[in-house]
């Protein structure tokens, strides 16, 4: 353990530079040794949250700052994705991509609860494993397929509307087995939620664009401020974001809406800008997923056992539930779709949280949701670079503008 | 007040919407207002700090998302000044620079402790405030500047290069004041904190921007990471400013010289990821100056009395202090090296909150320095305005690169 660690108080006036320069040069350097080796440079971002984190090197813990990076750059980054699609796009593919999302909520639920029940964990906390195992993290998906160029591609719109849905889905998933815990389930309630969700979803997503048309070429040239358009792009990301978050849903969708939004009608400048902001802060979710890995769990072999098994349920019933899903699309693209969703990420160890917080989930399971959040995130990108192979990348090269992550 | 403020408290995942919407949201709409009536945006951004906060409409009060905001902020908007600026063009200046620094802080310094004196104030108290004067926060006029493509004439760049030396003697003059305070002044220690301080910012300022001359080619085009250029620039940007923090300067110093570093050698398409970033934090490096404001200072008639008169001795001493360093110049130089050196900014909040902390200085006179760094920041930009009129501006319509703030 190197003596850095010593300098991470909260009353250190070199936390922030330390904070960035740690987290953000080892993301960048394990991503360019990942990219050289052939492998996705993502990959290599959270594996350099691990190797500096609390359980390998010591370098860096978790901390407030971080946190804050971290948030703003899952935004960022479903931001920038929403900018290179077009919503009507994501509209054809609704009724596939439901069909996806649903299969792809029902099958791990039932499987995670399944398999606690038989190592014989109480019924609660079977259901909150179950619920941990339903909510796909785009962030990782979107930035690899983006970062290859590869957002035209069919299967990566099913994919992307299918998360979509997914996050209203998990969100009414989290709210029923919160309810369970507390032990009152009141079933208006649970439809009042539903609504809510669906309806801001939906209504940005169908209207947002045809909004902005009217809305971005009258205000456009009439802003006396320097950037205005920026400033007015950020302004539609930053209040979506938070009505998305008073609606129910997580505030990444609402940026993703935000970007899709505005993808037809704002200049090439506010992309460039954008993505400035997206290079800075994307390093600090990736790294931060890494970071949070907590091994102190993997004490006893039961528990690295059921860690196991949770994986490969994990895995497996995202990749069957959502390819069956997409099948009738051919089986090309039915592979891809169940590849792409079966990143985890933050948003599992978010529900474990909760279930932790209700002492509803014992230390154990809580420590195998966080590993089973973070090794479908590092397994999701090399799969997806197998199931795409092929496929035509839509390259930038004079500028590199595509690309994230 | 508004119910708003009620939902900002730490466990709240509205937090971090909520705070990017209503501050950023808030600034750029005071900003497009003052524009729009001829006046600098940066001062609609501050004021739209004060308005929002908690003395007047109490919607938002500074919390740790908004800290790391800020400070990230004018980490930016030195990084991307920087940018702009040749060494070689810095160092030109240097000689006239190091005098203006040089007499901008003795003047000031003397003319703050003696009227604390004649208030009638301790000993320590009254060199504390003396020290608050001192130091310019160059963020402020460096953004007026950049925004109106003013950068390359003589003055500016005087007015930057001052400004480094300043942060090196306000370093200086604050160690002695605060071990003053703590009863044991160590000469041989002060001279060393001086040497290591003067060499980092020395060393960096001749050979950075020489050595990445060698360095950046170099590496360009042989990274596999995409915008890997980017990423370069801000592990420099990082690190210097943690050297900086480490040799005893502000990291703003290290942010400055690591875009001055890179100004030679860098390619456009990093200045524009640049820009990106600068244009999302600054407001909040802007706003949170207002934010900081504690009108509950002055609830006595003697307060408001001693901070106007801080306030008239804050702006006289450094216009004038300033302006005789650059008389030599003209008269035209020297009043806009003057004006440019009168805005405190954060830097005196720094000294004053160290004066606070130590027991040294009492709630009024601390009231009294906030108040002076908010109103000096303020009366600046358009004092700058005037200085500068006439002045041919450096306009880049096409996509408004130049434009900061």
């Amino acid at each position: 353990v190197l003596p850095l660690a010593f300098f991470v108080t909260d009353s250190n006036p070199a936390l922030i530079p330390l904070s960035l320069v740690v987290v953000f040069g080892s993301a960048k350097l394990m991503a360019e040794i990942f990219e050289r080796l052939g492998q996705p440079g993502i990959v290599g971002e959270i594996l350099a949250g691990i190797l500096i984190g609390p359980y390998a090197l010591g370098w860096m813990a978790p901390n407030q700052i971080l946190t804050v990076l971290s948030d703003l750059g899952v935004m960022f980054l479903l931001f920038r994705v929403g900018l290179d699609i077009k919503s009507s796009d994501l509209m054809k593919v609704g009724g596939t991509a439901a069909v996806v999302a649903v299969t792809g909520v029902v099958l791990p639920f039932f499987l995670g609860w399944g398999i606690l029940l038989l190592w014989g964990a109480p019924h609660l906390e079977a259901i909150f494993t179950g619920a941990a195992m339903v909510a796909t993290s785009v962030g990782i998906t979107a930035g690899v397929l983006a970062g290859k160029g590869l957002l035209d591609e069919r299967a990566s719109r099913i994919i992307l509307a299918a998360a979509v849905i997914d996050d209203v889905l998990g969100l009414l998933v989290l709210s029923l087995v919160s309810s369970m815990a507390r032990g009152k389930v009141n079933v208006l309630e649970l439809c009042l939620t539903a609504a809510i969700a669906l309806a801001f979803t939906a209504i940005v997503a169908r209207w947002g664009s045809r909004t902005m048309h009217r809305v971005v070429p009258r205000v456009q040239k009439r802003l006396y401020v320097s950037e205005g358009e920026f400033a007015l792009a950020l302004c539609l990301l930053f209040g979506l974001s938070l009505l998305a978050v008073y609606a129910g849903v997580a505030a990444i969708v609402g940026a993703f809406l935000a970007g899709m939004a505005l993808s037809e009608t704002v200049e090439r400048r506010v992309v460039d800008l954008t993505s400035g902001v997206s290079e800075l802060l994307v390093p600090f979710f990736l790294a931060g997923i890494g970071l949070r890995l907590d091994l102190t769990a993997f004490a006893s072999r039961g528990t690295i056992l059921l860690a196991i098994v949770i994986l490969i349920a994990a895995v497996l019933s995202k990749f069957i539930g959502c390819g069956l899903g997409a099948i009738r699309l051919g089986r090309k693209d039915a592979v891809r779709v169940g590849v792409g969703m079966i990143p985890r990420g933050e948003v599992g160890m978010v529900v474990a949280q909760i279930g932790l917080g209700m002492g509803v989930i014992a230390q154990g399971v809580y420590g195998t949701i966080v590993f089973m959040s973070v090794a479908t995130t590092l397994v999701a990108p090399p799969l997806l670079k197998w199931a795409y192979r092929g496929a035509r990348e839509r390259r930038e090269p004079e500028d590199g503008t595509a690309r994230i992550g």
